[in-house]
């Protein structure tokens, strides 16, 4: 089985789709979701099935696929695991190519039963010949395909495709990065992954023209030698940032428990992504200061950072943060400290590299020139913007949209890479003036972290691989 | 000098404040947080003062300090840098007995004028035996004294004090954990130490009986010998936890721009902090996860946790991010497990330790009873839940908070510590369901984290402080 993964092709241009087991009566079930979502792509032509019959929003409700007038190339299916193999079987006198089982209670619940349902319906895949993404997991999110399953991931495609065995972190990994310009071509949430597996979505990503990321997060291998060999295939051509999921004692029993997979050791994971090229990521957070670093923060090589920013403690603790993680803060050259000092008075700020621009804040022309004169300066590899908005005070809260522009336009001079750091706030009333200014950053094009830790790590990491990558290919 | 450090008490009871160089013309000019702080938490007599004269807010302008009637007791200065001096001298002549310089443009301009200013300012502080504060920095935040520099501090007292040099980070601090329920006895911002410094502080706090947990934000020590001696005397009487900013030669280039100071190298502080009992801490949100765990989380020893919370790719990546931290989380018996699973459907949950009851999340009672058994298990040492809820559906959404309350009621059967982690959002309408979770598990007397990073890692550096202390006490 598996072998012919080219065709996976199919999966993201169905040309109809079925929902089965679309709850009819409960509007707020988390399974509605599906339906939901494929409406608001505008899937067509969409099918929902339930034996019970009904309408929901103006869609019949079909009592069972081979009710459905046309063909249906794709179900996404939310029926029990008791009727699942029947369903296959539904499927194959259909015509149906693959079915998605969102559905759980198969072997990741450890329980006989659970295990025999599982096994059945791997045999009614094989026997088919419908391939099965799952079960217990959220499918397909392919927005030129009007594929979803949350409706507010966007409708634009991207460079981007995440293999997660895990649906939340699926949903969390768009969710986030969403909001940070990253968009996403195919993002595939495949559970316990009964037929179709980690290695197979992994090889058809890596030709995929349209993927140049290709992020994993992975509970457990089916194949360790197919998934080496497709890793090594894979990194570099996309990049290949990893999660490995379940790599501790605890973790393995909650990978067994979550999608019924095991798990390698941390060791070896370590080694094996080193000696592949492959980034070895630790948290959903990490993954997305990283992917937000490939796309937009365009490094080349090089450590040196200019730090231009807000606040005198917070200037001391990024530049400690950076050089800590291995990044370098050099002193701006005395020439560069008088042309600057020249227009800019000193009670309050800081002028060596990190630039800290607090007591000059209401002077955007001056901010932008500055900006401009350090990254113009060869010393620096790259600038680095900080903010604190949420202790701004009224008068410069006015102004942050101005402050981020000024240091992005300003920096523009040096045509070098640039990112941004802004601190967010817990509180909804803060919220509401900082995320805009977080998607002013993005709509600029910028990276945009949240954290000094983020950033630095993120870049750091970057370097790590770019040097990493060339050490290889020099070799 | 600074031999009479017990005196400092002073500094906390003013009978008088008056504001030298309040700005009168432009209300929002950043100096005139001073007056609006010291108006909001009702300090009184409070005497504006500036050369221009006239009226804010139906506070009379005094012309100089000797124009004021009564006697005063502590001036808070905004003026510029080059009357500093003679301020000091007016001071004298009105009888003051501590002025707080907000004031920079002194010796950490590395420029000859300010550093000459600072010397005079000493000097002068010298001459008349007026205790000085600062200069650049944000002065003192003393709830029960009605002293504060940010009106949107709480005026509630609380056991945790803090010696800043910086006053961002001083803010930020206060800012931060007040949300998570941490109320603070004295924060003192001190900048340029050019006469009260950092040892003076902490020697005052360690004998403050209001204060039981001293937080310290450092750039650069004066007298290396006494600071050591200080913190040795304090550490582990109340808690200590330090920040030295500037350990890396970028920094100390930031730290020598932002307060004039010189700071040690990293391995110095690790060395010293291990040796005195001193918590160490690298970042201001790990200072304030570290603070909410040792006031709020109540460990004992012991680093076995039960897990609680939605999604089974979270409960993963919890799970492996304490086991690689250092903390255990054991398998649940089968006997306990199968108390569960006899009223708790198994597709979808995790029912193993970690527990993710992402299915069941719509009955409470049941969530109740299954964080009873956990919490009583004597397998576990404390008790963690977690939340995700920008990914619940609606009808989970109404649910969350019976959700805190239901694991935490539940907990309670075991009597062991819990802490709970909800994952906050940048966007303003997701903040505004979300905070009042944070502030529900704050009031209900929980230290809340927003990461799996955060609350593991706050977890493990206060066992292993307390390990420290408690093989210190034994030899």
């Amino acid at each position: 089985m598996n072998l012919n993964t080219t065709s996976l092709e199919f999966l993201f241009h169905p040309r109809s789709v079925a929902l089965a087991g679309v709850t009819v009566t409960n509007p707020e079930h988390w399974t509605r979701t599906f339906f939901e979502s494929l409406v608001e792509f505008g899937c067509t032509p969409l099918y929902p099935v339930n034996p019970k019959g009904g309408e929901i929003d103006g869609y019949k409700i079909f009592l069972s696929l081979k009710d459905i007038p046309g063909n249906i190339d794709y179900v996404i299916s939310t029926v029990p695991a008791r009727v699942a193999p029947s369903l296959v079987q539904e499927g194959f006198e259909k015509g149906v190519k693959a079915i998605h089982f969102c559905t759980s209670g198969f072997a990741e619940t450890g329980e006989e039963e659970g295990i025999r349902l599982e096994a059945e319906l791997k045999e009614a895949g094989r026997r088919t010949g419908i391939r099965l993404i799952g079960p217990n997991c959220m499918g397909i999110y392919c927005p030129t395909a009007r594929l979803s399953f949350q409706a507010a991931f966007p409708k634009e495609s991207g460079p981007v495709s995440f293999i997660s065995q895990s649906g939340g972190n699926a949903t969390g990994l768009v969710s986030q990065a969403m909001l940070r310009g990253v968009r996403f071509s195919k993002v595939i949430s495949y559970g316990n992954a009964c037929d179709l597996n980690e290695s197979d979505y992994l090889e058809y990503l890596t030709d995929e023209p349209e993927t140049s990321i290709i992020c994993l997060y992975v509970e457990g291998i089916r194949d360790g030698n197919r998934f080496s060999q497709a890793l090594q295939r894979a990194a570099g051509k996309p990049e290949v940032l990893l999660i490995q999921g379940g790599v501790t004692e605890g973790g393995a029993r909650a990978t067994a428990g979550h999608t019924g997979s095991l798990a390698g050791s941390e060791a070896t994971w370590d080694a094996l992504c080193r000696q592949l090229g492959v980034i070895r990521v630790h948290s959903m957070d990490e993954m997305t200061d990283i992917l937000v670093t490939l796309l937009f923060l365009r490094l080349e090589k090089g450590r040196r950072a200019g730090l231009i920013g807000f606040g005198g403690g917070a200037s001391v603790l990024i530049t400690d943060k950076f050089e800590k993680t291995g990044l370098k803060v050099p002193l701006l050259p005395q020439k560069l400290r008088d042309q600057i000092r020249a227009y800019t008075h000193i009670a309050g700020n800081i002028l060596r590299n990190p630039i800290d621009y607090s007591q000059t804040v209401d002077d955007v022309a001056k901010l932008s020139t500055t900006a401009s004169i350090v990254s113009q300066w060869d010393g620096i590899d790259f600038v680095v913007g900080f903010l604190t908005p949420e202790r701004a005070s009224p008068g410069t809260k006015r102004l942050l949209f101005n402050i981020i522009d000024g240091i992005s336009q300003g920096s523009r001079a040096g045509s070098k890479p640039m990112g941004l750091v802004v601190e967010p706030s817990l509180r909804p009333e803060e919220a509401s003036y900082i995320f805009p200014l977080i998607q002013r950053g993005v709509a600029s094009g910028l990276p945009v972290y949240f954290s000094f830790d983020g950033v630095a790590s993120a870049i750091n990491t970057v370097l790590n691989y770019y040097e990493n990558r060339r050490s290889r290919s020099e070799t």
